[in-house]
């Protein structure tokens, strides 16, 4: 509103030369469905697919933000660049270059190979906001050769990180007791890396053993994740050099298997998907008007057509 | 497999005569996505919309079953025909004609005038299965006057089972801690009657007195959901009358408002447009074939398209 219309243009052309405003904008535009978003995805295109996708989940007081905050300081000491988004409500995830004003600054305040943008979450339920994968190819465009989803791992969201992600860190913590245990399922089912963090406590090495344990039970897919140890905090990094090297493995197992391949490709056809259901979805709300299908609504209602016969007539007008 | 090709009319007729095989029948063929499902929807239209939809809800361990169960026991006093779908993995629910052999036996084990049906939920996370329109429609054409449809309250399903209901009930319990805290947003937008079961422990006063208090900072829809304490339990129903009286006076309001019709409406829409949009996410698979969404995944991925050009052309194809 009262916002000229952007340049797409020069801000895909900042956001190759690293400038954080540019990154920033070009994230709103998406998130806020701009109308230029389409020219956006196209000016984009040419300059994606470097990233590595890094997503680290878990249940809320796992230490997320911390661990995410000792990754980032690992992969930059490797002189990599990095781009974070945090999609996570209740994170007090800080620093690095300033994209938009729902960040705050921290550690890595001023560092101009990190860009860190917080995303909002679909609902009070945590499920990631659509625009995740465009802000994704966004950071990848701008150069970032890992970027880290952070999100908490509640309802479908970590489902959710692990089908964007080529690596996903599960952080479990000792002691969290039923809510780790319900957990569990789900947690085998995406981590590649599993991560017990503040493996100082109590209890550290019995869920360490039980992890280890539940996955020998679960079937051979070619790749058993490790169970890594770590105690990241605000002063040390213990057991992040570990964890580094286990997504450096895993890494180059998804290379030698063909696995990464698969999953990029699996994670663009279903992007393409959504974007297409959505346009279909948008059309049967436009051609005929959302008025033809409440007309079909208050037909299955009374009992004069059935739900699929109403469905036949709705995809009929498209 | 093996099974002779049913014949859905004898069914549709045995189900509105009460028979709970016929019923037990209708429900796995729309569970199991049998070829003849289009059959059973079109026999089936004709005789649904008569039943009200109750939806019981609340995080684990707060009593849902035996609340169901006293609703059931409740329902049937007042000489209602009663249905339960019970979608909740963990739930002991028991009782009923047996619909099916996941269902066991309990208080109401042979009343003719209850049909009780468990339904496997959608992944570990919970969520309704996508059978449960249909299943609700089963029980409606045969003659239910009520469905009560019990849900875990983890994740989405709170959201869904709402969506399907014409009244939600949503336990909490005392003392419950954190969890409810946390779910108390969601509780707020869902709960069209809100429930405080195990209401003679320690904290009861002080729970239904925060609910209260949240309650009158809701914007005012027309409707105030009561807060009702119950103990409800094997042996005692305490407050299970002033449970079904809210619930009546939730109906009466309904109707008077206009409420009712809008959401049976939007109801009926909705189920509508999901099958349009998984008929659409067929044909997107079958025309041009899968290989035809992999072919552009494939362009996507080195740069060659942007991902909504690329949902154009999978749109194009239809």
């Amino acid at each position: 509103m009262g916002r000229r219309t952007p340049d797409v243009g020069a801000l895909v052309a900042g956001a190759r030369d690293g400038d954080p405003r540019s990154v920033a904008r070009l994230i709103s535009l998406v998130e806020d469905e701009s109308p230029v978003l389409r020219e956006v995805a196209a000016a984009l295109a040419p300059h994606t697919g470097g990233a590595r996708v890094l997503g680290i989940t878990g249940p809320p007081g796992v230490g997320k933000s911390t661990t995410t905050t000792a990754v980032v300081r690992g992969l930059r000491a490797r002189d990599l660049r990095v781009g974070v988004l945090a999609v996570d409500p209740s994170s007090p995830f800080s620093g690095g270059a300033l994209l938009g004003d729902r960040v705050r600054m921290g550690d890595h305040a001023g560092d101009p190979g990190v860009f860190i943008r917080s995303m909002a979450s679909r609902g009070h339920l945590g499920g990631l906001s659509w625009a995740t994968p465009q802000a994704l190819g966004v950071l990848d465009a701008a150069g970032c050769d890992v970027v880290v989803v952070e999100t908490v791992g509640v309802g479908q969201s970590e489902l959710e990180v692990a089908s964007l992600a080529d690596t996903t860190l599960v952080l479990v913590a000792p002691g969290m007791g039923d809510g780790v245990q319900a957990a569990k399922a789900g947690i085998l089912e995406v981590a590649d890396v599993l991560v017990v963090n503040k493996a100082d406590r109590d209890g550290a090495d019995r869920t360490a053993r039980e992890l280890r344990s539940m996955l020998t039970m679960a079937p051979d897919a070619g790749w058993r994740p490790p169970v890594v140890r770590t105690v990241a905090s605000r002063d040390a990094d213990n057991g992040v050099d570990d964890l580094l090297a286990a997504v450096e493995d895993h890494r180059a197992w998804l290379t030698t298997s063909g696995e990464g391949e698969r999953r990029r490709r699996l994670r663009a056809a279903r992007e393409v998907e959504a974007i297409a259901v959505g346009e279909l979805r948008r059309r049967m709300g436009d051609v005929g008007g959302a008025e033809a299908l409440d007309a079909l609504a208050g037909r299955v209602l009374v009992g004069e057509l059935d739900p699929y016969a109403a469905a036949d007539e709705l995809v009929g007008r498209l």
